[in-house]
């Protein structure tokens, strides 16, 4: 190996927020790959500090790196980088403010920090040179954020739609293969490790949806956080959701869904995290487990798909590893990564005026004279439907429709009209459906 | 839109190299998008001169940016970036060293060049600071080499198999398809205009060697060109072997795949372009026509796949304007792009040393012992056989044979020596395995 001879700047130097699954495996890569780093960079990457909450919980680093002090820690004279992987909000928001307005390049995983404060982080990082990266806070190892940002920065995003949320799609894999209920499933995946303890933040969707900001934020040059999201979740997803998307040869997965939307009043964005039916030939469908996938459709590249791990320690270290090679080099070599880049500034649309497909169906009762009521129902609100089965079974019958694109206000009104009607027993499922032509 | 107001610096300008299928929209897209552009890289993208050999046949570009004195458009005063996608070795090679030598950045889709020359063009980028980027020159449009070299840079890549060729793909999926031998095959892929008039460079898997060759230094830090490449094309490849696959629930794809071995002397690299009969399961057994795909094994991020379309005037229109923004950023912030990385040195491991599995399908006499002879061959030649399945039909019967992974030098010699046996009628199909568990 050659390397030690071009290995010549000033070392940089890291403090490390957080030694959890990801903060131990990136103490073990910056040990382990010192040699291939530092030939990689062009300088030695040394971790000087660890953050932790209790520092004798751990025994896999050196105990002289490790203080309980993260807020003396991200400014002190002698850390170039900051790497974050605690999470949460606060305080780790202070935390990174303080290092970026110091001057230091931070590297972080915090899907949910970026999702509500990027426009304050990155303001905070142009005064002073700093650079922000975050390429592990979406899709873990999967390189996309830098595809984005850059590979793509010639092109015109259209559309992202992916599986972002490890946990709701081993839920809703298990839910398919074994035809067992949302709760039980819920309860497997929490005792396989799986889930949280407390899961809301992946089964209601809010994880899915901080990460579906920062991707329409990248993809469209627009500001987009978090609560400018439509979520859904999965725990209103049954076993009846399953046989009826089995009997459409479909599948259920819980979508992020970014997109551009040519209005009257021009373009806006639409983004967007809920369950959807899905043709099981859509490559999407056999992601399956805790593997992440999206797809991103640009006018020149048109459609391109990325699949790998998204979350894990060793993944996750992956993604961070990668950003700190790239912000130490530009520490050494001079540069700059990219900034914030919301000049587009275009318009978030409300979920109401998105328009998506439906599957609905309901069980009813098997006499004449019911389709066209139902039927009537949905021209009445202009909800266009592109397919009809009716099966017939003892008393009642199934009846099952597939929606052309309409407004979500629209079908929601339908359904709670069709839901009256008389001879209508219950509305089984209502899900959107993806991955079709509309 | 806000941009205006950010878009303060100098305009780059950019001289163009070839203004064919590739050209065309390249012009058009810096027309077209030249306020997102602007707004993305902080100055204007000017495309100050084009370089065609025949200026009457370009109708769709401004006369007055035509040249055919490509050697001095390089080194205009007035030019910041070339950008190539003539292709070939000669002339270009030249062009491009003067360019980069008068300190111009270069962004190419030059895969023969870049897999012969890379280390004397990034030696003379080196000299002047200047860049060199050619994401275009692998897999079209799907971000993949900048993955390689910087979302990546902080892990251990192991293995990169994929799908690089669209023509050879085109046809293997046709002869998949239809049955079809290979010389109607490519008949028909001509007529459709899915192979050149001279198809030789796809067919016989010099293109995809190439791709090789330039994934394999990214991947490994190693300077490998495409002679270091084993290079089988699919000219060989019959519809008895897509008979043999079929009946195994396989397909053949012609791989690119780029490893590092562990041996006795340490490690190395082999890279090989083969046809090789993959399950039909495989997530590289769907991609079929004119798309690319390519996955990519690293130790922390696991297995990671990257898919879009390999060719095409807007695709790698797409991968040269994401390089050419990242190149503007690089000259109005100031920085670098990542430079050759070349320090780990391995070895590059010859075919003949290499292991693979192999699928050996035989006529055989249909009597007894005949088994135990062909597998004594085997044993005598150290490849251990995974698996055997023999028909009679008639007088004769069908051997088919799987081994373990086995040196390619130890497979040949078997087969050789199984083809001289007095019952063996004939050697059917032999082709190597990939996707499975060795």
């Amino acid at each position: 190996m050659t390397a030690a001879t071009s290995v010549t700047a000033e070392p940089i130097r890291v403090a490390l927020l957080g030694c959890g699954t990801v903060g131990t495996q990136i103490a073990r890569l910056l040990t382990e790959q010192a040699d291939d780093l530092a030939a990689r960079v062009g300088a030695r990457i040394d971790l000087v500090g660890i953050a932790v909450r209790r520092p004798n919980k751990h025994r896999d680093v050196p105990a002289e790196l490790l203080t309980t002090d993260a807020a003396a820690l991200v400014t002190r004279a002698d850390v170039d980088v900051v790497v974050e992987v605690i999470g949460g909000i606060e305080p780790t928001r202070g935390w990174l403010l303080d290092a970026l307005n110091a001057g230091k390049s931070v590297v972080t995983a915090n899907k949910a920090l970026l999702a509500e404060h990027a426009g304050e982080l990155f303001e905070a990082a142009d005064r002073t040179g700093a650079d922000l990266y975050f390429e592990a806070a979406v899709a873990g190892a999967i390189p996309l954020l830098r595809p984005l940002r850059e590979s793509l920065a010639g092109d015109r995003i259209t559309r992202v739609m992916g599986i972002v949320n490890g946990t709701t799609n081993f839920i809703l894999s298990a839910m398919d293969e074994t035809g067992a209920g949302y709760s039980e499933t819920l309860d497997e995946a929490s005792r396989l490790g799986y889930a949280e303890a407390d899961p809301t933040a992946d089964v209601d969707g809010f994880d899915a949806a901080s990460k579906a900001a920062i991707l329409a934020s990248l993809s469209f040059h627009t500001r987009v956080t978090a609560g400018d999201v439509y979520r859904e979740g999965i725990s209103a997803v049954t076993s009846a959701d399953f046989a009826a998307a089995r009997a459409l040869d479909r599948t259920i997965k819980l979508l992020a869904i970014c997109e551009r939307v040519q209005t009257d009043d021009g373009e806006t964005v639409a983004v967007r995290v809920h369950p959807a039916m899905i043709p099981r030939s859509h490559p999407l469908a056999g992601v399956s487990g805790a593997f992440n996938a999206v797809f991103v459709e640009a006018e020149a590249a048109g459609q391109l798909m990325f699949y790998g791990q998204g979350a894990g320690g060793a993944p996750t270290a992956s993604a961070v590893l990668g950003d700190l090679v790239a912000v130490a080099r530009n520490r050494t070599v001079g540069g700059r990564g990219p900034r914030e880049s919301a000049y587009a500034d275009l318009p978030v649309r409300p979920i109401a005026q998105a328009s998506t497909r439906y599957h609905i169906s309901l069980d009813v009762a098997d006499r004449a004279g019911v389709l066209s009521a139902v039927a009537a129902e949905f021209a009445q609100h202009e909800v266009s439907i592109a397919a009809v089965r009716q099966e017939g079974r003892a008393h009642d019958a199934s009846l099952v429709i597939v929606t052309h694109s309409a407004p979500d206000a629209a079908l929601r009104s339908t359904v709670d009209k069709v839901a009256g009607l008389p001879f209508v027993h219950e509305v089984v499922s209502v899900m959107r459906v993806e991955g079709e032509d509309s």
